[in-house]
């Protein structure tokens, strides 16, 4: 099974960042299982699937949401579903986890050995290769990145579904975080808030889609 | 044009981190085209496009370019291509850099009014909602995060043209941004590195992929 060259470069200039969606007009369950799906297969820096997602559906959650966000004014109500992507705090992501021995054993699968010589590789790694442990931040962002490619992922299967999306950063940080201890009942030591991602239909079409050439954004060597 | 929830979860299941290519086999020209393509129509914050992608098919320079990547001893003889992937330095990124000037003016092309309002949106974003000034590593980071959305839509394009990939992390950091100056003749005021992928066929079927159950990465609200 492929799908043509044709039809992914339709996909990808169907999807645009939709400002405001047709309230009346719900994605069907299955579809946005689908789009959920799709963020759960993503790859992630090894396999640490730093994320979580909250499915806002509560019309008085999405009102508190928008409190703070400035960048979903239309969004939040209009959307179909609101998904906002957690990913976990720097004392999770750390080599020497609680969280990331149980992913080796109890996800991943592997044995004793395996793991002992695994984590050495993760710590040489944050510690030397990538400098993650310099600050809780830089740990933090390395959980968030890994996240942008499961919203990546979520916003090109919703589109290959014609389902409409818009990423999120436009928010107050600390107030949003202050909002997932209080309305959502997260453990903020736990996790921390990457992004918000909205999916829905359009109410109309977008404009035309701009881009750096080709050629200002490419070497070959 | 949409595509079945089928053919997506396939895709999606298709895709894993393939560590050994065949060698023999080259990816058509024009698939390759359209794997670079969905990477430069993905969405980015704002839609500041921080990224710049190498492409390495000489030899040589693959050469050096594995004498730092440990993750990718067998990815980078025997991919068909490696991409780099650069992002723009916290300089760049800043609301009022000329990078960003430019690119509203004269890829966006906005009228210099919404031009003035944006900047200054961009200004609050990043030093009050976002903390992104608190560190050249902070905006470094964050655009990072957005390559990650290319780098995922990337491999989920090949995947869907029934092409294989491998992103890589595993590498010297300071070694690899060395070479970027070095071999690769970037401006590292300009560029740093935020990951790799490589992209072939594989040789052999990859491990059953192992995730999270999705009880445990989502809540809905």
């Amino acid at each position: 099974m492929t799908i043509s060259r044709d039809d992914i470069l339709k996909t990808f200039h169907f999807r645009h960042a939709c400002k405001e969606f047709d309230a009346e007009k719900k994605i069907a369950e299955d579809d946005f299982r689908t789009i959920l799906e799709t963020g759960r297969l993503s790859p992630s820096s090894f396999g640490f699937e730093p994320w979580y997602f909250l499915v806002v559906q509560d019309t008085a959650l999405r009102e508190k949401l928008r409190k703070f966000t400035w960048g979903g004014q239309k969004q939040l109500p209009t959307a179909s579903h609101v998904v906002v992507i957690l990913a976990r705090k720097s004392r999770f992501m750390r080599y020497d986890s609680e969280y990331i021995a149980d992913l080796m054993r109890n996800v991943h699968k592997l044995p004793e050995a395996v793991i002992k010589k695994r984590t050495e590789i993760y710590k040489k790694f944050q510690e030397n290769d990538f400098k993650l442990l310099e600050s809780e931040r830089a740990l933090f962002d390395w959980a968030c990145k890994q996240t942008y490619i499961a919203l990546g992922n979520m916003m090109t299967s919703a589109a290959m579904l014609g389902i409409d999306s818009c990423p999120i950063e436009g928010f107050e940080y600390d107030k949003a975080e202050k909002a997932l201890a209080k309305d959502f009942a997260i453990d903020t030591d736990e996790f921390g808030i990457s992004c918000m991602v909205t999916f829905g239909f359009r109410v109309k079409e977008g404009r035309e889609k701009t881009r750096q050439s080709t050629e200002n954004i490419t070497r070959w060597y």
